[in-house]
């Protein structure tokens, strides 16, 4: 962990590895918090100087106590602020004159109350402002670092209990970040109980001044973190939290991250089907996707994909073996690791006989591998996973087996603990009786965590298995972009398909040529253009769903049927929206068949636009197979989002039909996506629904659009 | 329990309950399994006579020996074999001359060797036959009630640790029905650890005689049994599997099942989708979905469904208020619910003003209810608990706070014990630390499980939830069905459209008026039954489909068209598929729009018949949203099979599209069903693909059709 220490420059070294800490409000009652702070920290070692400060005691448990921080006299990183929330602003500014470095401040009573409580805790912000002192809280739960023997919580899960052994089965650690500090420390109590190393645990609280993002940040650039759990509920500090999460998916350090809050407020109110369908955690998994964060939304499921992390090295693939001493639960650890996606393949002649020289008879080898109970004490089973750690038929290894026994262990360290330390794939343990703490003791001496969900164990692999192959997405900018004026296309508050459409031409968009025909002595002249069989759409601003006032005609094939059509389209609008406002009739021709897609933008309020593709039809709605991202992404991302639907398949050559232009395609979405970015203040919403995706070398035609103005 | 002795009347009775056991091959080797046997059966009770056999010893641990099982000369309800396989059938002969009603043989080396041991499991199974001794494995593991205090396993589950106690919460008991020993007490060892209550657990070995179908019937009829767990890898004794399934349906006890082995073997080779698609497993799950089987791919999963349903009584509805002490969890809490597809309502401003009087200014009680750690103590957790079981507006609660202390306490048992006791709706408690020792017992004694998953406890609680909705199907005898000699339509291996249509319509089926054309001369009075526009299809035995060789013309709209068309469609043919003998043209009239839906029916090796709808078109591959279920079905049963497709909305007026007629659906739906059943030996499969479902009074149209005749 020496590299931990001797890396360090960040601006939060001094927060999460203090050389002096005081306690303002330190107690000597040790049932209550501020008490409670002191003797945790002393509990577990904290190395450096302890400065408990109240004016009522002058020692507590034979440490000096201070009157107040200024009495201190010393350097002091972090205080710990704990007295009643109306002392706090006058306590930080006594901090801050002192030069403290950092606070924590655990009181509650702030933004969480509303009303003039809120106000205080503006003036925090504006105190950390001015004096740069940097302010975790109010209303946090600290944090708890094992590499630096720092328990600046009060949670119940740091205390240290008189022989109780801590249990570490990996080399490597995890650092928690959470905005919340009941389920920060509960993820850390879950982590601990399988064996997996903490490097910090942090909590934030109300983030009046430091906030999830920068802690992420910290953890992404800590060199005794080696993969991060993440709850959020959302993001305050989202400039720190994108450079964060950019910085690790660059050094490759895997993020677990849990958003919560995804339910509840229903559907988004939007013109498009694009942002109407965006639930409000669309962004947070267009971001995440964005960065390869590996998302969990359940607790024991997240711990066992960092106990996977912290054990194994990634896999190469997804070819998994599994292991077994009873049939029924390997086939079992087969159905649950091919639900997920992955291969079992079954094993080569030459390994099977030679996993097969140790079975008895009833064994088999092909995949499940059963040595049976017998092959345990045969040696089968720890020559199958030495087996099949060499191959190269598999990518990763499950055994499934029971480890309820508090005497007998399955296994013997000397044959394990080596192939564990070689590191040459995963190598992940269920047991489908509850592991004994003997098991897991034992087992945790050759850096084995065993795992007691084999859904999470499932989930594990599949989720190691895809961040592997995790590639963050090269910088949007491609040719440049089309540089017009914008404004002047929105000129109204709300656009018909024709404005969109000649918007979208304007910023360079390939459009079908269309004519607006708002005089009936106009339409020769818009047919000869065209060429039939045409279609014409009524056109109004007033009327965003044109064919639910019958105002669309497809495949009109002669000059008879366009003039009846022309008339029909302006009796039925007239009919269901008398009060519309009518354009005129855009008439086109027919677009060549393709595939229907549908290409949207929205704007989120925490991460900005986002970029959005999708089957089309009536399946969109049906299946909601969409995919959100950031805006901008490069055509090189685009085509990955199109690998990411379901419906994908129908783009390549589904069921015998020629291969879709998907590199079109990829084009559009990207030049979609960057008018959306680049002119963020003005448009709120971009949708292109259909756009027919025809055969490779053929291209893509967009056959509705629509452009939202953002209010002003 | 008394009730589950007195109303005893089933064959198993004596198996289960048995007055007296003999261990044939007993040992005083306790760390072998027959001394374990011997030892187990003591130490947890076993209230009747043990008669240890062996010729080696006069006593074993003070218990007289036998030299034989004629030597005991008492009555034996059940015989434990547990020696040398070779030996096991003399055995045998021996405890049926002597009596003995029921045998268990723990010994193995039979089927699972395969060769000669395999012919000594047909000699076993020809002796029960002979002699009505009935004899569950060989290769058992053996069983364990809790009511009867009967261990007859050497399952290390069973064993029984001084000074250890015994965790009870539940009042209601959940039998383990198993096919794998292992996973069997695993479960059952996992269920324990929480609490849960359990008559029996009984491992079903190889099945020589009795198996799970068996047990699982056992376990239905058994008054002492509230809930079952099942996990099956394959059913042997079918039609006493389903007996059980469809009892359990009919008295309402649930079945909780875990079927595996439902990858690996790919897809079935099979003529329609209807079977291509149709998984190994598809029919288990189309008979647990018709007897209201809870289906748990997950053993935790499976067991927290089982807490739930011993705990608390059905819910009426779904909606779920969520109760938390940190606002977080709250959160985490409702989007999993929610996620599960059930309600979070907002509460009614009285019911939160009642709630809120209890609460901290910073807590809520709009649901999530955040009572906050201060709600502990003030009271306002217990009292919400109380509001929200009396109260109309749910009708569920989940509890989601911290359980790690190990010294205190968030109830009093006086005050929640009545509110379990008076079982309103279910109140499921989820700890997001993980729960202590200390908690769990203290909560068990007010009856409550405290659940460590919170997916799971979400899940539970929308199975739950569904299963209270559960009502079994009407049996599927409607109108008397066509009367016809199927064997005239079966004249080949394989059927083209026009023979399957026309047998279809033998069958009674409407399909539409069309007419085969074999001759160019034929195509007139063909057309002008049909009327214009007209489909064309080419019709051969061998081209199963027919738009692969370009065989399919829609929409001609006149006689040229038509008579150009007949020339293309034999061209093409003979072009593509020169070998293929040509019946001729279909001519018939365009179908009306409608949804297009696929039906179908296969035969599974396991259940028989089955019957399956989906959405037609690419996304019935693409999405695999389709519905089996057991042929026959009556038109309700398949009117809830429709209902069940993800693409149900597209039958229910769609975007503001009709209403189509799902009445004629689903009478088309149960008419396919009960010919695929009346007619199994016969036809293997039957597929329409597309029915195309009309707005409601305007039916359906066949498109398509291919029957595919059984294998001779």
């Amino acid at each position: 962990m020496s590299a931990a220490t001797t890396d360090r420059k960040h601006p939060l070294d001094s927060f999460f590895a203090p050389s002096g800490i005081a306690i303002i409000g330190a107690s000597r009652d040790v049932e209550k918090i501020p008490g409670r702070l002191l003797s945790m920290l002393r509990k577990n070692n904290y190395p450096g100087q302890i400065y408990p400060i109240n004016p009522n005691y002058g020692d507590i448990d034979g440490l000096k106590c201070y009157p107040s921080i200024a009495a201190v006299a010393q350097p002091v990183d972090l205080a710990i602020v704990v007295i009643p929330a109306k002392a706090v602003l006058g306590a930080l500014e006594a901090c801050a004159a002192a030069g403290v470095r950092n606070v924590i401040i655990i009181s509650s009573g702030f933004a969480e109350e509303g009303g003039d409580s809120s106000a205080m805790q503006d003036a925090i912000v504006a105190l950390a402002k001015r004096t740069g002192m940097r302010i975790s809280g109010p209303n946090a739960e600290g944090f708890y670092s094992e590499v630096q023997h720092v328990a600046a919580t009060f949670s119940p899960t740091v205390d240290v209990k008189p022989g109780a052994h801590d249990l570490v089965a990996t080399k490597r650690r995890v650092a928690i970040v959470a905005q919340s500090g009941g389920i920060g420390f509960a993820i850390k109590h879950r982590a601990k109980a399988l064996g997996i190393a903490i490097s910090y645990c942090v909590s934030a609280g109300n983030e009046a001044d430091l906030g999830a993002g920068e802690f992420l940040d910290y953890m992404v650039q800590d060199a005794s973190t080696d993969a991060i759990l993440l709850f959020i509920e959302g993001i305050r500090d989202v400039d720190k939290f994108i450079a964060a999460a950019a910085r690790a998916a660059k050094i490759g350090k895997p993020v677990i991250v849990t958003k919560v809050g995804r339910s509840g407020a229903g559907e988004r109110a939007a013109a498009s089907h694009t942002a109407s369908m965006a639930g409000w955690s669309a962004a947070y998994d267009a971001v995440f996707a964005k960065y390869g964060f590996i998302i969990s939304n359940d607790l024991d499921e997240a711990v066992a994909i960092a106990a996977v992390l912290t054990t194994s090295p990634l896999p190469k693939g997804d070819r998994v073996a599994v292991l077994t001493v009873s049939g029924g639960a390997g086939i079992w650890g087969a159905d649950t690791v091919s639900a997920q996606g992955m291969q079992v393949p079954e094993l080569s002649d030459s390994i099977q006989q030679e996993i097969r020289t140790l079975l008895p008879s009833y064994g088999t080898a092909r995949n499940p591998i059963d040595v049976t109970a017998q092959g345990v004490n045969s040696g089968g089973l720890q020559k199958s996973i030495d087996l099949l750690s060499d191959s190269g038929e598999v990518d990763a290894i499950l055994v499934v087996l029971s480890l309820s026994s508090e005497a007998r262990m399955p296994f013997k360290q000397v044959e394990l603990k080596p192939v564990i330390d070689a590191q040459k794939k995963p190598l992940v343990f269920y047991s489908y009786t509850l592991p004994s703490a003997f098991a897991r003791t034992e087992l945790a001496k050759s850096g084995v965590v065993a795992l007691s969900g084999l859904t999470h164990a499932g989930v594990a692999l599949k989720q190691v298995a895809a961040y592997a192959k995790f590639r963050p997405a090269a910088a949007a900018t491609t040719q440049a972009p089309t540089v017009f004026d914008i404004a002047q296309y929105l000129t109204s508050s709300s656009l018909s398909e024709y404005d969109s459409k000649t918007l979208l031409r304007a910023a360079g968009v390939a459009v079908p040529d269309e004519t607006l025909v708002a005089d009936k002595a106009a339409l020769d002249a818009a047919i000869a253009r065209a060429g039939f069989p045409l279609v014409m759409k009524i056109q109004s601003r007033d009327i965003p769903h044109k064919s639910e006032v019958g105002g669309v005609r497809v495949n009109i094939a002669n000059k008879a049927d366009a003039l009846a059509a022309y008339d029909a389209l302006l009796e039925n609008t007239r009919h269901h929206r008398p009060d519309a406002e009518i354009q005129g009739v855009l008439v086109g021709p027919m677009a060549k068949k393709g595939v229907e897609i549908i290409v949207g933008t929205l704007r989120d309020a925490t991460f900005g636009p986002l970029i959005m593709v999708g089957l089309g039809g009536i399946t969109t709605e049906l299946f909601k197979d969409v995919i959100y991202r950031p805006a901008p992404v490069s055509p090189d991302e685009a085509m990955a989002m199109l690998g990411d639907l379901k419906a994908a398949p129908l783009l390549n050559g589904f069921r015998g039909a020629a291969k879709a232009d998907i590199s079109a395609l990829a084009a559009l979405i990207a030049q979609v996506s960057e008018l959306a970015a680049r002119h963020r203040a003005d448009v709120s919403e971009i949708e292109i629904n259909p756009v027919l995706v025809h055969p490779v070398g053929e291209g893509v035609t967009i056959v509705d659009a629509l452009v939202v103005p953002a209010r002003r």
